[in-house]
């Protein structure tokens, strides 16, 4: 099978497998689903049970909570509690930086919580990647990649993209790209105006840490040939500048983040980089960039519990 | 709501409500889901039992026709039978032009069906299009349209992509892009050297013709200021150069060709004239230019046909 499809499915392993075995539980935050719920994390949420109802169809955050404000102290207070207990790998990483937790990107909010343990409940993520390259006059377009630093708290290490960060409570879209790429790579406010907006792409993956339904906002600059992208907040051990070809052995291998090659290869492919001369898979990889994740949760229990019909197909209130 | 994304529903019209009504029947050849076949035309096929048969789940191509040139055969027959008795549409604007029948875009064809007629079996539609532009010092980026001639067998008259044109048998990718936009615009060799693989966008649609599940392969292609297409086949009408704020308008209006605004808007995107600061359904929008066409027909009826289970879970040659 080609390398990239390959790699494609990797990073979509939840969408194309995990979601079917209905293992994981739809989390309901006020009759909406807004989360997946692992059988492993559910165990735990048995312990809470004043916060979460559990069902054998779903899991519930208790409807008594009168809005965004209690949710969100409600939840934490559960969260600190499974961080202090160490029940978590993923609530090691305590960031004290929260996101938001809705339906789909333009719906309203119902809660904020950690970043680090949003992939506890399947919650939709937001981030923002710019890809830095240029146009050499030889070898053609080249991309600027980062090392993670060693003591990164998620993929240490691992080769990244030149800049890209996730999107955090009361901060825009924009104003991320623009932060990110101060603090990352030093790519200065002059050159920022060249920054393009050049769409998304949506994935839905899984780790031993949780779920990961990712939606990526991706930007794109072109760099001068003499620019150095120089790390400032500590976060990168080092940069390089690869050809396309080498870039896209780098994200073959195994020691490249997976939730990064999609930008990556949303951006060959945009640039003709990659094409159906040259893969014949071009489609299902275009569809793996973009899986439906907007509506993923606009399911039959979300319905059902909005509606409230019950199993039996009468209508009538939930209990 | 955002009208870009009440455009976006109106092509993928089938996607988002035909499909789920389950009306449409699975078009199968070879044990393979190859289409989806709607209830008037599945009225037809039953009057020609020794090639179509008909159950209450799906309609089956004889599997009794040995290989690919005898089912092109039988299938025409039925076909041209349904064109002189004027039973169609679709089938008055016959093209002697045929388009491959197959599962998905990489997997081999397993008969070959004139094009007018693939929209009554839900035939998966692969074609070309080109975005022409030119980078106009006040402007910005301008669009290239074309006004389809008022005797085109399909949307006569209205407004179109600069080229575009469907995948028929025998030729390849690059070469209809290389050969439509020779005859449609006369953009000149030298010229074309320019053109940009940009991907793909992919849609389901629906009219009173029939099915439409679509996917086109997209391409780019920056023009001098000064270059004029000119058309030499007879299909184009007139052509026109849109500043980005107009293209949007006309690709929303009634006379622009429904299947066509995918590209145009697709090109938008990637160049970020349509971005999340002025476009709060871009997720939406971006995830309904590449709904999952090469894998909805990999069905529960593709399955039991190809393993041989009947409804009782038992495992058994289909009968």
């Amino acid at each position: 099978m080609s390398k990239l499809l390959l790699l494609a499915k990797k990073f979509n392993c939840f969408y194309l497998k995990g979601l079917a075995t209905g293992e994981c539980k739809p989390f309901i935050v006020e009759g909406i689903q807004v989360g997946l719920i692992r059988p492993d994390v559910l165990q735990q949420l048995l312990n809470f049970p004043e916060v979460f109802s559990v069902t054998s169809e779903y899991v519930e955050l208790n409807p008594a909570f009168r809005n965004y404000e209690e949710r969100t102290i409600k939840v934490d207070e559960v969260l600190r509690k499974l961080h202090s207990d160490q029940k978590f790998v993923t609530l090691k990483g305590w960031r004290n930086e929260c996101y938001e937790v809705k339906r789909h990107f333009s719906s309203s909010s119902l809660l904020q919580m950690d970043r680090c343990a949003t992939c506890l409940f399947g919650i939709m993520n937001y981030g923002v990647d710019i890809t830095g390259y240029v146009k050499h006059p030889t070898l053609g377009i080249c991309i600027w990649f980062q090392k993670r630093a060693a003591d990164k708290q998620t993929w240490p290490g691992y080769w990244d993209n030149m800049v890209g960060g996730g999107l955090s409570v009361g901060h825009g879209i924009l104003e991320t790209a623009l932060k990110e790429s101060q603090e990352e790579a030093s790519v200065s406010r002059e050159l920022m105006k060249n920054l393009v907006s050049a769409g998304s792409v949506s994935f839905f993956y899984e780790s031993q840490r949780g779920l990961f339904p990712n939606t990526v906002f991706v930007f794109e600059i072109e760099l001068p040939l003499d620019f150095k992208p120089i790390n400032s907040d500590g976060e990168v051990d080092e940069f390089e500048l690869l050809p396309a070809a080498d870039a896209i052995d780098r994200i073959c291998s195994s020691n490249f983040k997976t939730t990064s090659a999609p930008v990556v290869l949303d951006f060959l492919i945009r640039h003709g980089i990659i094409n159906i001369e040259n893969e014949k898979e071009l489609l299902r990889i275009i569809e793996l960039l973009h899986v439906p994740l907007q509506t993923l949760y606009n399911n039959d229990i979300t319905k059902k519990l909005s509606l409230g019909i019950k199993e039996n197909g009468e209508s009538q209130p939930v209990e």
